[in-house]
């Protein structure tokens, strides 16, 4: 099943506020962005595919540092409306397009990315036989997901973000579903999302049939960002991200 | 640092203790050493090497499933008298070595296997470097050691098992550890052990530069093996092993 969550205007609403109210001071901009890019190889003539591109903030930068031509998808209409007005450029083209739907695409690119989007897609096997597949030889595929960890702890049976308990300014998870992997229904901005939860012997496992394993990365906070937005200490109370590098074999 | 935990005699005695008590049914006979042996390839006129061998029950599997050779080391000579007595064979050579010291070695082998003991090594660059150094190329390196989602939860401050809570018949722990690298002490049969904590994109990013990645196991007990033996819901409350099988570039 495809979700759509940010077709919802009531979901987008609220997390539109927060990428703006928050913005430069969010864990998408302090953590994920410089992350991801960190991992970034040259980008100078490169064609590059953007899965679930949001705002289209980074096919923008890859515009700015060299790429040649960037196709950005999402599942939202909102997003790509977004991305078409604030990050407009003759390379770029904005689709409204699935990441179950990419094998439709008759292009090939250097270089396919995608952002804190793939803990959304249910068959994450065919996911990577399908970037696989657009990707010229020793293309590169980088992403960021929901760390393993953070989403092996919530429980599948029921929509419920209370599988921890605090005590003090300390926080404890339950462990025991970890190695369930399948769906997960969270709340957030009070509506039902569903992730999809893999261990990570299942997503190493499924990345080798495709690709060769560069890097992974596990950031944290520094002291310096939890004193500018202290909310941090809850956010990252459990690992939270993960980002992975591959090379199509 | 080298660790030498089973040859302290108290500890010795109550670890022998559980392994004769609960034979055939403890977590070692029923996950632990089926799961390290559904990995291994052909053994057939191998020459192999046993990094933390204990009472040599894999050397000697080894051989009986046509290994040409093999070597059995270990830091404790209270292991390895155990091994020449209980699993001596012609084809088999126990010797007293820590795993740190294998760079001492000059002979190469087809495969280096090592049951649960990777996570007493302080430096794990260093031990998959020696290991790659031994292995004939096509080699592979098979190990299990203490998840990184366990071991993770485990604080690095001082000696204390205590960061999980318990609530009915369910564990919570503390996460925010696991991406603090390093040293963990535990209790284990009243006595410290020291354990090394590493996160799982510390262990994947080590092991590339030497390997090729082939297989990860995280194995969880099954119903059945619950019903024989009701403490494996305690212990596999949260993620308790890890297998990887590597491939030497």
């Amino acid at each position: 099943m495809k979700q759509n969550i940010y077709d919802n205007n009531v979901f987008f609403q609220k997390y539109d506020d927060m990428r703006n109210n928050e913005k430069g001071h969010n864990a998408n901009d302090v953590i994920e962005i410089p992350t991801i890019r960190s991992m970034l190889p040259d980008l100078t003539d490169m064609k590059i595919l953007d899965l679930g591109c949001g705002y289209g903030e980074n096919c923008k930068y890859f515009i700015d540092n060299g790429a040649k031509q960037v196709l950005g998808i999402d599942i939202s209409t909102n997003m790509i409306e977004i991305a078409k007005n604030n990050n407009k450029n003759d390379k770029i083209d904005y689709k409204v397009m699935s990441m179950e739907d990419i094998n439709k695409l008759e292009e090939k690119f250097n270089l396919v990315i995608s952002s804190l989007a793939v803990h959304y897609v249910e068959d994450f096997d065919k996911l990577c036989k399908d970037v696989s597949n657009l990707l010229e030889k020793d293309g590169y595929f980088i992403f960021s997901q929901e760390n393993p960890v953070g989403t092996g702890t919530i429980l599948n049976e029921e929509c419920n973000n209370e599988t921890k308990i605090a005590i003090g300014n300390k926080k404890y998870y339950l462990l025991s579903n970890y190695n369930e992997n399948g769906k997960r229904l969270v709340n957030w901005n009070n509506c039902e999302v569903i992730k999809y939860h893999r261990n990570f012997s299942y997503i190493i496992n499924t990345l080798i049939k495709y690709f060769e394993i560069i890097e992974l990365k596990e950031p944290i906070p520094t002291e310096q960002m939890i004193k500018q937005n202290p909310k941090y200490i809850n956010q990252f109370d459990k690992p939270y991200f993960l980002f992975i590098k591959v090379k199509r074999k």
